[in-house]
């Protein structure tokens, strides 16, 4: 007999669950989950991460496909402002997935959602045809006005745009991981994609701090910084030579190639926030770095262009990652 | 060139979309949607209806799907006796889905999130091996003490248990759809398995009225009575010729048939709940029917026990669903 739904869900709960918060009314087990938000505003993402098309065996262990479905769920609300309370977890099972390797994914939600200090109040387990993960994070905010949060219209023009951490490392571990390179120094790139940590903290701060604007990097640097140039009206122009690229992937795949992955690899996960260029330098702290990359004009709105250190402009080879198109040209599993 | 994720978001909150509430503060289209809940306590629950698994090309249509996704996720905010506020769509397009049929999914979300009285507020889209369709369902319900929400934890010995509208007639329908039979009388039966309505009035009614018990019929009536009597630390006993079969379900697949899928069929989304016997009977109105068919006990605490007219205990051939033990046994594509 092979093992029960109810059992499996009972099983994810009991390591998931180590306290339950005094603000959680109904916890994890009945129709639907109930809390007391410590806010007035309540902030909601989901997101789903599917075997062959967000990662594969050979990319990623199941432990850090666990670890990445919570890491880019917080990282949306971190490009929020908000704080990140809560997660509901899907796993769809499928056929050739071992309870070992479910506990796998348990093991790496658990250690994830630790870190990224977020409780598991609920989810189900489901048989599917494709193994993949599926979490709705839910967190609050401060009500203003303005509230504080971090928009995707909330950029003018004349504005400083700031990036934290690496950009392109993600996309750089990727790229060695599929070649079956990578050496010593490679570790970090590696680290960057199976295991991004959403920068909660870095977006309460930015929200707190009066930025209005804000977007993690997802899909690839100019796509999203494209969401913002879109809904915000602006125009936006990014210095190629500012990009904070990681030493890894520059010794590794050389400087063209990490900066082409840097503006439009994605999975960094890190965030790119939008406001005056002494408001964002002040937010760097000593674990993280934040970068000014480029500014908002009034010229070309809704477009990002890109500029060489000549001034020139550049045009990179890909700008993001869209998961339809990706399959109908074959890029999908 | 194949249609993009974003035109694929962007057509599908157009057509969901149709007037924003005051209370979402950032509407869908951002990083997360923000919105400011009516009443202190904030109620959230998710489920994905997978093809293959939860339902066919031949069981329905791809709008159908689209209706039930809703539905179901409804139903479970509906079995708290709280109000659904929101939802997060989230469509995973299969290979052989075809724009016309995203188009359909959307229409079938569209028409249940109207009757449901729900709005989209956010979600995506993924390329996927399989399809598949996953809601988070968002409400908000009132404080207590104690908060009325009809919990698993909240029955106690000694209460009726009563059950809405007919128990039986979806998996009735699912039975002569892939029979292929059907008649005219059937009809009914074939709508309650492709177009079910979540009982939000009623589940809120019974937590007004101070109903602190309840669960919506999912998985099947025996299965689901199961998790109140191991939460609750109660018996249960039902009453055989108590249950309100369809009478098209009775007459198409005779007696027992149908009493056995009204035990075990699941996918009813009717609520039961569990109070005192005037209490419940006063839920009633012209259009919902609310049955008593049993009553909560001291002995046997955590199982439930079916009796039938003569008083001797019966046995169901089957009582509920386990998606993962049902792939198990072949019975999940």
């Amino acid at each position: 007999v092979p093992i029960s739904q109810f059992e499996l869900i009972d099983r994810i709960l009991v390591h998931l669950g180590d306290r339950v918060a005094s603000s959680i009314v109904v916890p994890p087990g009945d129709d639907a989950a109930v809390w007391r938000p410590d806010q007035p505003l309540v902030v909601a993402h989901t997101d789903t991460l599917i075997e062959g098309a967000h990662w594969t065996r050979q990319t990623m262990s199941f432990a850090d496909a666990g670890w990445r479905v919570v890491a880019v769920n917080v990282s949306d609300i971190a490009a929020m402002g908000a704080r990140p309370r809560y997660i509901l977890l899907t796993v769809m099972v499928g056929p050739d997935l071992t309870e070992q390797e479910v506990d796998q994914v348990v093991e790496g939600v658990a250690a994830s959602r630790r870190v990224h200090d977020v409780q598991v109040i609920g989810g189900g387990v489901n048989a599917s045809a494709t193994t993949a993960l599926s979490v709705t994070v839910l967190g609050d905010a401060a009500e203003g006005p303005p509230p504080p949060l971090l928009r995707r219209d909330g950029a003018r023009a004349g504005e400083a745009i700031a990036v934290s951490g690496w950009v392109g490392a993600s996309s750089a571990g990727r790229e060695l991981i599929r070649s079956g390179r990578g050496s010593p120094t490679s570790d970090a790139l590696l680290r960057a994609h199976r295991r991004p940590v959403a920068r909660t903290q870095l977006g309460m701060a930015a929200a707190a701090a009066g930025v209005r604007s804000g977007i993690d990097v997802s899909d690839g640097l100019v796509q999203d910084l494209g969401h913002i140039a879109q809904r915000s009206r602006v125009g936006i122009e990014i210095a190629l030579d500012a990009l904070p690229l990681h030493p890894a992937a520059v010794s590794e795949l050389g400087l063209q190639r990490a900066s082409d992955l840097a503006l439009g690899g994605g999975e960094d996960y890190e965030l790119v926030l939008v406001g005056s260029a002494s408001t964002l330098e002040a937010l760097a702290t000593p674990e993280l770095a934040v970068t000014i990359i480029g500014w908002t004009v009034e010229a070309h709105p809704g477009e990002v262009h890109v500029f060489d250190v000549d001034g020139m402009r550049y045009f990179p080879p890909f700008v993001g990652w869209d998961h339809l198109q990706a399959r109908a040209a074959g890029e999908v599993v």
